[in-house]
């Protein structure tokens, strides 16, 4: 379980799963994974073997599946979905080969990470490798739309990775500045993933917007649990290490939080482990210790539920539907997670 | 001067320049350099410092030349080349990046990289940011036979990429793997830079043929001249480090014939080097004089003119014009080049 021990009341619903969208999408699902599977291959062995690790490691899929529920919820009844949804993922994948090696991760869904196993240059090139297939897919689409849609939250995905790096570090990042880098880095692709499916389904400009900020928001609340998790999962549950954020002097949410209302003192622990990176043994169980005297982490999870309550009020202009449904238990999911 | 010492005759007109290209397109050129500059631009401060530390300081531009030049041999006479040249050179400007962290390079168009400048991590998400950008501007220009062109592109440099990754500290590799990884890691893109005119001026397939066989030869050559000069250039003139590959164990033409023509304890040399990595100071001289005794640089040069013969030779559909003789002219420079 994700919550906090001081959280005064539950997330949402905590046996809130994807297994409902998962088992809609059963066989659009199928074929998003052998197409991934398929365009992932390359005569250089290496290509495949890297990607396989974490392309077929088996995430969540949940970026794709937003974008297959989206279609379909918009009564979209053709094939193309699939070709966009594995692109979706292709981004997604590009994105975590990268982030990776920039924050020299060694754990990630429960396997070593790719730089971990094969060391960062490889990475690297394959991450471009399944970048460059992603925009081959949306060309072989043919939809210029997309290409705009998904070209552009590709950009904003480097320059949210960017600016986080720039805040790395930096114990003066204010909630807006941190709500700035999750906005870009995670938000901008699930937006464009859900966004897609009603170019897909042809409706009307407010459907779009409001799957856009379905999934802008849902992207939000998903980074904030990922941000509480770091420091208050269960490391098996999880499948990667927990700590890194505050290891690697990551400025999420809760430190914005708990440094704006600390004492000097407190202020001065933040400044040595996270801008001049002095961490001893435990630093870290201080830092959960500080979050637990503000309440750092309930009031991320407020937050998060904040916008989970926009993602869902975002599906209003859509009729009652299996997938609508799905995507409604998706948002629960999102900040119910352990994982 | 780039030539060998034991090199039989010159390779080219060594007087050959870019600067007719450069000057025919002058008014083209400075466009394309202001549309880089816009387009790097973003918020996030280090983006547009960082690229412009290699984007501006000015390379040859040889990549967008190639485009602007197609085009107008081929009869454009609109300004779509522009935006595309632009979004080629950041398909360089991106690859450039990465290749600099992958290699750790220091020393790049006589400037410290940006790796060394700023580190890795910025180095690999500006390269994304660069690369997504570059989709964005193929996207704008909207041409899907393009976008298809260059995106396929994009995955084979990534694909070679790795491959050289794969073949670097591999002794048995032959001259064919060899060719495999600059046609993919270099040529791929000179050829589909060229390509593009020919798309833009709405010529027949043999003449997209033509200029796709110009561009790969000359990117073959291209590369070729690059690997001697990594052996044999004045550091100042090349303006990078020389002897970077046999640092890092790359195995490229020089090292493919001398091994080959090498006795067994000439190759036990090669694997102590470029295998184990296992560098004394006076190997480096040690290879040199390898290659002048089994004329490694002579015959990789030899290999170099070949396939400049070739891309010289794919012009011929052409008529006679200003930007045809100039590409000629460039032929020769990519051959004669001390940089």
């Amino acid at each position: 379980m994700a919550l906090p021990a001081s959280a005064s009341k539950p997330l949402a619903k905590p046996q809130a799963s994807l297994d409902t969208l998962a088992n809609l999408l059963k066989a659009d699902l199928e074929q998003v994974n052998r197409l991934i599977v398929e365009r992932m291959q390359s005569p250089v062995v290496l290509i495949p073997q890297l990607a396989g690790h974490i392309v077929a490691a088996g995430g969540k899929r949940l970026r794709p599946m937003l974008t297959l529920a989206a279609s379909r919820m918009c009564g979209y009844g053709g094939e193309r979905h699939i070709a966009l949804a594995a692109s979706v993922e292709f981004i997604h994948t590009a994105t975590l080969l990268h982030d990776d090696v920039v924050d020299a991760s060694g754990l990630r869904r429960g396997l070593a990470t790719a730089n971990a196993v094969w060391g960062n240059k490889p990475s690297v090139l394959v991450g471009d490798f399944l970048f460059s297939r992603a925009f081959e897919l949306m060309v072989q689409d043919g939809s210029l739309r997309i290409l705009q849609i998904l070209s552009h939250a590709a950009a904003v995905i480097a320059e949210g990775e960017v600016l986080q790096l720039v805040t790395a570090n930096d114990t003066s990042t204010n909630e807006a500045d941190y709500l700035d880098v999750i906005g870009s880095k995670t938000a901008a692709l699930f937006a464009a993933a859900s966004w897609i499916g009603a170019v897909l389904g042809g409706r009307p400009t407010e459907e779009e917007e409001a799957l856009d900020a379905f999934g802008r928001n849902l992207g939000i609340a998903f980074q904030l649990v990922d941000d509480m998790l770091d420091y208050s999962a269960r490391e098996a549950e999880l499948g990667k290490s927990i700590g890194d954020d505050f290891r690697d002097g990551k400025i999420t949410l809760p430190v914005v939080l708990a440094y704006r209302a600390g004492s000097e003192t407190e202020r001065a622990f933040w400044r040595r482990t996270l801008e001049e990176q002095e961490q001893g043994e435990t630093d870290f169980a201080h830092a959960i210790e500080l979050f637990h005297r503000h309440g750092s982490l309930r009031l991320t999870a407020e937050r998060a539920r904040h916008y989970a309550e926009l993602a869902r009020f975002a599906l209003t202009p859509f009729g009652d539907c299996a997938e609508k449904r799905a995507l409604d238990e998706a948002v629960d999911f999102c900040i119910a997670r352990g994982h």
